[in-house]
């Protein structure tokens, strides 16, 4: 007997239907924002049919979910400098233009708006959480192997992510390199 | 000639309704995140007139901002200990407090989607990011005026107000008595 599931190869037409939703999201959410786009606009954006996005996804919140988790998995490697002030300044500095990238303000919005959203929307927040988290710490790590005396994950977070994060959120004032290396300076 | 335009006082039937819809959006987006219910579900919730409301407002997005705008008016005044610890100490605090109150979260979430949103929503976030500025102003002023040394409005909302913002919105820790102070001694 033949299986019953669907067989999905890496750069099929699955993927390249799965790229060009993630794309539609990302851009409907960067144009109006979270809750102002139903799956038909997503659908026409990416030419593809409503049943497809159900039939794949089942909602919107599932599909937007979908899109802050593949987007936050495809992060960058941390960087690996040989000090921790080198580490922490081009950790800062690749957040600051991911965050301000293209879509970088779109993933933090729908990772903020989906904490609202019961099961999936905390999954999706704890993933962006346990991600960075993650990341940081094999830095940190690193420095304290090297014997040097690192700040502890959340004072990071605390002092150079947030700020970045809320200034982006907010959209006051835009990431300078100066600005982003002296929160690093302030925190070492 | 009467004047055509309707009486509103304070205390009559308008501020009920208004009352009672700004409550039920409130509800509505701590229970279910912004983006996740409409017009009528916030008219059965305050016992309105769907068509009450879209008088009143005109749609959703607009009746999000006013909900918004009216929360951020309302704030407690800013605290005059006569010490600038003693100033920023209480107002960490009680920023804590709102925020991590019964609606706390649902404002700042619906500041931060609304941010995404189009003129109203940029001016929901203008007026939240001015009020706050304006009342740590005037505690900076004063701790000048005493011959104190205040660090800059940016630097207090950088380092006291974004990581208790962003760990609301991510959900991610408690924000302890201890930990609130922490953020202000570290400042000062």
């Amino acid at each position: 007997m033949d299986d019953p599931q669907p067989v999905r190869r890496p750069g099929g037409r699955s993927a390249r239907v799965s790229a060009a939703v993630h794309q539609a999201v990302t851009e409907l959410v960067g144009e109006r924002g979270y809750g102002s786009f139903t799956v038909s606009d997503v659908a026409d954006r990416a030419g593809v049919a409503d049943s497809s996005i159900y039939r794949r996804w089942g909602s919107l919140d599932k599909l937007l979910t979908d899109v802050t988790q593949t987007r936050l998995k495809a992060r960058s490697p941390m960087p690996d400098t040989g000090s921790l002030a080198g580490d922490l300044h081009a950790l800062a500095a690749n957040v600051a233009r991911e965050i301000t990238g293209p879509d970088g303000l779109a993933v933090l919005r729908l990772t903020v708006a989906l904490t609202g959203n019961g099961e999936q929307g905390l999954q999706a927040r704890d993933d962006f959480l346990a991600e960075r988290a993650r990341l940081l710490q094999s830095v940190l790590d690193r420095a304290r192997a090297r014997g040097e005396h690192p700040p502890d994950t959340l004072t990071v977070l605390d002092h150079v992510m947030a700020p970045m994060y809320i200034r982006v959120l907010f959209g006051a004032t835009p990431l300078t390199p100066d600005y982003v290396k002296g929160l690093v300076d302030r925190l070492l």
